[in-house]
């Protein structure tokens, strides 16, 4: 079974074959990685809460290409940036529990500064 | 070391122990997604390529932010919808390389229907 | 009271007393206006449907910051590119007449190859 | 010639000729003006800045058509909301010039509480 380093590792080669690391700029991958996640959104654009929970088969199907697409470019955005990108969501999951404690933020979807 | 499963496991306390769940919706989860790749997006926005590729250490902190919240989400979206992150990536790589042979996209960034 | 065209010539005032056309490639203002479109999408990412519909008042002004921000983003790459809006709005909204007739959009949000 | 008075009303006659109001609450807007967004910003991700000043006539009407979608969802998601467009972007370039006062911001894309 693949895991994060073996798909970095394909995504790697799959450039060099290509010659596309002229065009994978940390700034271009960002762009890229944004516009995945708006095309992940689209699929959703117009569905109630409850439809997006209730997806029919091919729905699902083409969310989960969608999402596999974020995942791609940000596997190879920080890679190129030398992120680990399990280390720095491990430390992102800390830091969210500092700023959202338990008690001022159960039930509420306040930003941080507003609890 | 953490790894994907674990970071979803985690997520599902952090969500569960704040009542969060009635809040987290694929439909809201995919916004989410994409604010936060805005966000990441927005630290390269003024940047020149060349820049980007050689952040100060403040900035590259910013970023490694801004990339973890952006892995959380799509952790979080996935486990909604009952998707394998590696499996869906793995597939998706496969896709690209049938949609973009060597020979043909070497060295351009055009789009698979335009090759 | 202003206009688009107003509005455009402001904002041309701005940058070059600010020295800023050097940053306001077509490709750099297009990042600022996604992001400034993701900043107007947080504030109801977690609301529903309804409440996004009944706004508080300071969350209405928020909303409208926002709101301002992507609209003069987009006059500015627009006039980088020598679009005229208003045109092409008009010529889109016919097009869009073509692809979505009534008898066969009426009450659906599907896409228009679908329907 | 039509202005932005006139492309709301437009707007207006279409949703209702084809009972899309039921999807067009201001955060299902607001997804939809992001995800446009998006798709205008996906014509630049992997050019130069250079070669985002000189589209080709072809690439230029295409970046047009997605302007103009922003425009229309943009007017859209104000009407909903009762905000004037106009109004609310002189407002904000008003508020810009206190934050990015010309002798600090010149040449330099800081943000204002950085300057």
């Amino acid at each position: 079974m693949a895991d994060l380093n073996s798909l970095r590792d394909q995504l790697r080669t799959f450039a060099a074959e290509r010659d596309w690391d002229q065009f994978h700029s940390p700034k271009n991958l960002a762009s890229a990685l944004a516009v995945e996640a708006a095309e992940l959104l689209e699929k959703f654009q117009w569905l109630t809460e409850t439809e997006s929970q209730n997806l029919p088969p091919d729905a699902l199907e083409g969310v989960r290409h969608e999402i596999a697409d974020v995942l791609l470019y940000l596997i190879r955005v920080s890679d190129k940036l030398g992120i680990d990108l399990i280390a720095a969501a491990q430390a992102k999951i800390a830091l969210n529990a500092e700023k959202y404690p338990v008690d001022l933020a159960r039930g509420t979807s306040k930003k941080y500064h507003e609890l």
